[in-house]
C-alpha cells in the first residue's frame, strides 16, 4: 500500500518545525537564537497549555526561570522555538479530560506538542547517569544529556510497539481480532499492540505479541504505516497480518478479551453506530487509522 | 512488496528461542528452572565465546559468580537459557576480526548471540536510576530494572533507526543515492541512515534524514524490511523513496562522500567485481538486503 493515503489524519505527524539539526551542536548559533525572537512553549509540566483560540501558546524565553534547561525545538516561521524542561513528568497517558483539550489543537499543533512533551519528558527523567548514577547536564540543545563524571553520553529514547491488524479470511469479507485492555472504556476493543524487544524483526514482534496475548499464529506480516505516541516516547509501527486458525488462546494477565469482529460490526463501530457490539479506537490511535485502511482495501 | 521474501538472509534476526514472556514475571517458576539442565550463555564480557565447531558455547549456572545478575533468555531444546551480566559493555561495534567469528556462526545462533548482547549489555550500562541516581536491581528474569530507592522501573531500550535506498528514476534502470561515512574502510558506500527521533513517524524521519545529509527530498517512502542491530540495540528500519531532483548538498559532518550509482554499477558492486566503482555494503548489514530486494525488483 501506499501508506501515504492515510498518513494525513495520523495524530502527532506532520509537524511543521525544522528541527535544524545542524544548529544543535554549534553552541555560538544556539547562544545567538536565544534572543528576544525566540519562543517558549508554554507547558503546565509536561501538559500543554491552550489558548483560547484552540492553539498552542508560546512565550519568551524570560519567561523561564534562569536555572532551569531549555530544550532547543527546531524552527518555525523563522524563529526559534523552546521547551522547558519541568521538574518531573509522569510516563503515562494524559487523564481522559486533557483528550478534549488536545483535539481542540491543529493537527501541527498537536505534532509539535506531542514532540516537546516525549522531549522535555525524557529529560526529566534522566537528571542522573544510569551507567554511574552522578547528575546528568543537558547537551546539544537538548537532545543529548552527558554525565558530568564519566564519559557516558544519553540519547532521546523512542520505543518501537508494534500494533497490529489480524485478519482472518472468510468468504464474507474477512474478520479482524481486537482485544480489550483492562484500563479501557466500557465496550471499547482496539488492535493488539506491545513493546518490541531487543533481538527481533518488526515482523517477528507482531507474531510474537499475537501468539502471547490472543494464541493465534500468524503469517504474511506486512506494514502499513506509523505513528509517534508521546506517552511518553513510543514509536506506533501498524502492521497487518493474516491467521489461518481463528481459535483464540487468552492471555488473562494483558487482555480482558479478545474477539473476531465482521466487516460489517467494524462498519457500524467505526460510524459510531449505537448497536454496534463494540466502540471503536478514538481517532488519536492509529488503531482507528488501521481500520480505516482495513476498511478501504 | 513481501518482506518474507529477504527475510532468511538478514543477520541477527530469526531466533529459535521461546522468549517464555509468561515465565519472566513468575519468580517461583525462575526459580525451578534455574537448576542444573539450565544452560549459561558464554561470553567473554559481551563477546560471544565460539567453540571448535563454530557454534555459541553453553555452561552450566554453577559458572557464573553467586552474585552475578542472570538475564533469563528464554527456553531452547527444552531447556532454560540465561546469560550473565558483564561488568560493562561498549557501545561500539565489534571490532573487525569479531566480524570474522561472528560470520561463522548458524544465523540461529547469531540472533541468540545479538539478541542477549542487546540485553546483558543494556543491563551493564543500566545499574543506576536515571531518574534518581539510586542504584537498579534486575527484575522480571532481566526484562527490567527497577530503583532500590524510587518508584522508578526501567526497560531495556530498542532505538529505531531508519534505513534507506533512495532511487532517482531515469530511462536506465534508475540509480541508488549511497553514501560513505568517515569510519568505513575505503571504496565502501552504503544506504544511508540515521536514528527516528521523538514525535516523528517512519517516514518522516527518512525524508529527514535524506534531506539532512545529502540535501535530496524524497517522496513515496515505503517499508521493505526490518534487522536488530545489537550494537548496542538498535532496530533498523529498512525503507525505499524516489528523488525527483538528484542534485546532492553533501552534510560533511556526517558523510566525507555521496553519489548517484547506477543499477549496472550496484550490479558489479553486489558480485565482488573489482573493477566495481565502490565496495557492497556487508552481508550481515541490512543496506546489502535492500540493494538485493531493489535489483530483484
Amino acid at each position: 500500500m501506499n501508506d501515504l493515503d492515510i498518513a494525513p489524519q495520523i495524530a502527532f505527524a506532520g509537524s511543521p518545525l525544522d528541527r535544524a539539526d545542524h544548529l544543535r551542536g554549534d553552541a555560538a548559533a544556539l547562544n545567538r537564537l536565544m534572543d528576544g525572537s525566540a519562543r517558549l512553549l508554554r507547558l503546565a509540566g509536561i501538559d500543554p497549555v491552550i489558548s483560547a483560540e484552540g492553539g498552542l501558546e508560546w512565550g519568551t524565553l524570560a519567561e523561564a526561570d534562569g536555572d532551569t534547561e531549555l530544550a532547543f525545538l527546531g524552527l518555525l516561521d523563522g524563529r526559534a522555538r523552546f521547551a522547558a524542561i519541568p521538574v518531573s513528568a509522569s510516563v503515562g497517558p494524559p487523564p481522559p479530560r486533557m483528550w478534549h483539550a488536545l483535539s481542540e489543537l491543529s493537527p501541527a499543533d498537536l505534532a509539535t506538542y506531542g514532540m516537546a512533551r516525549s522531549l522535555v519528558g525524557w529529560h526529566a527523567r534522566h537528571r542522573f547517569c544510569a551507567q554511574c548514577g552522578a547528575p546528568t547536564v543537558l547537551a546539544k540543545g537538548g537532545w543529548q544529556r552527558n554525565c558530568t563524571v564519566c564519559p557516558a553520553e544519553h540519547f532521546p529514547r523512542t520505543d518501537p510497539v508494534t500494533i497490529m491488524l489480524v485478519e482472518h479470511a472468510n468468504d464474507s469479507g474477512g474478520a479482524i481480532l481486537l482485544g480489550r485492555q483492562p484500563r479501557f472504556p466500557p465496550l471499547r476493543f482496539s488492535a493488539l499492540a506491545g513493546f518490541l524487544e531487543p533481538g527481533e524483526t518488526i515482523e517477528e514482534a507482531v507474531a510474537r505479541e499475537v501468539l502471547e496475548e490472543a494464541g493465534i499464529v500468524v503469517h504474511d506480516v506486512t506494514y502499513v504505516a506509523s505513528q509517534p505516541w508521546p506517552f511518553p516516547s513510543s514509536l506506533m509501527i501498524g502492521c497487518h497480518a493474516f491467521a489461518d486458525d481463528p481459535a483464540i488462546t487468552l492471555d488473562a494477565n494483558e487482555l480482558d478479551d479478545a474477539r473476531w469482529f465482521t466487516r460489517a460490526e467494524v462498519v457500524a463501530a467505526m460510524a459510531g453506530d449505537p448497536e454496534a457490539p463494540f466502540l471503536a479506537p478514538p481517532p488519536h490511535a492509529i488503531a482507528h487509522q488501521l481500520l480505516c485502511w482495513w476498511l478501504a482495501r
